[in-house]
């Protein structure tokens, strides 16, 4: 990126939020002029909104969430069924799960997924405290993973790391709303051979 | 969005970065998130930089331009030929100019266009600025609007709000590296009408 002659406080604060996922160097650009012009609305606010969010997010010890308490609300919730454990990727899966409202066990949050390419080994995921929670009266395992190669290479060790324990994954199909014209061939592979009578 | 349990601070910095251009209330979950991943390394250096961009940035007194100083490092700098004004929308469109490398004179920076439709009248730009400027011995003003309806009713209003003095307009034209298949019909007609001898 050429620089912009606008000083350096300009260039460093695009570098930074050019590094944000869904911001790349242009649109990383236009968020630093806004905050600039609304400095009393945006960019204030906003500061203060990451010093107190830092301050007061802590990392659940129990399943991985964020929340401003440790063990976590989903943790502490009685009205949570304990004995039903979904196994997410990521805190953004979790809370996607939570959006839609159609799971009320607990989680645990693996930090990531393996990958080989990226170096990411079970050691750096949150896969020992997994094996330890479902030794303590788990009834189920739902492993609801990505759809991705490494998701898929995730759920595949975890179902032999839990060998044992009853283990389920989510279904593959079509997506509601989805056309089949815009489908892979995997997907609709996958629909076919899980098709259920009417 | 529906609440996603984790404690308004969380709340409060995904409804900030969703305010950002080119961040969606889905995007701004993913961003807060790396945030808080990231503490260290993005999280405190970002919140720093936006500190010290809103202490540092100034708006030029003269052009309207973003800088550390006002007069800006353009207004001040004496190889930048002063007698040929630029006028552009936004700090941004001065800035695509400048990375483009095309223009060694000054800028006007509007601070918008008109539109009827928000209520965006002259008063509210930086007009009367730019007719007290182009009085004080400018040879030539190059209207760089954007080629939208309020960019052009902006071009239009300044033709005749700077009546007497020399004004041009960018070119219209086929994109370079653009394909005719993709270009709309007005941007054909206009390239075909200021057609060129070879």
């Amino acid at each position: 990126m050429a620089s912009i002659s606008a000083g350096p406080e300009i260039e460093r604060l695009i570098q930074l939020l050019a590094k944000l996922p869904g911001l790349g160097p242009r649109s990383a650009r236009r968020a630093a002029l806004t905050l600039l012009k609304k400095r009393d609305q945006l960019l204030d606010p906003l500061a203060s909104a990451m010093r107190d969010a830092a301050r007061a997010i802590k990392t659940c010890e129990t399943c991985g969430n964020l929340d401003t308490a440790s063990p976590c609300a989903i943790c502490r919730d009685p009205r949570r069924d304990g004995h039903v454990l979904c196994v997410v990727e990521d805190v953004a899966d979790l809370w996607a799960l939570e959006r839609a409202g159609v799971f009320r066990g607990r989680y645990h949050v693996l930090g990531g997924a393996l990958s080989a390419l990226d170096g990411v080994t079970p050691e750096r995921l949150n896969v020992a405290s997994l094996i330890e929670r479902v030794k303590s009266g788990i009834d189920e395992v739902i492993l609801a993973m990505n759809a991705t190669v490494e998701g898929q290479t995730t759920a595949h060790y975890l179902m032999d790391a839990l060998a044992g324990a009853k283990v389920t994954r989510l279904a593959h199909g079509v997506p509601v709303g989805g056309e089949l014209d815009y489908l892979d061939e995997g997907t609709l592979n996958a629909a076919f051979k899980a098709r259920r009578s009417l």
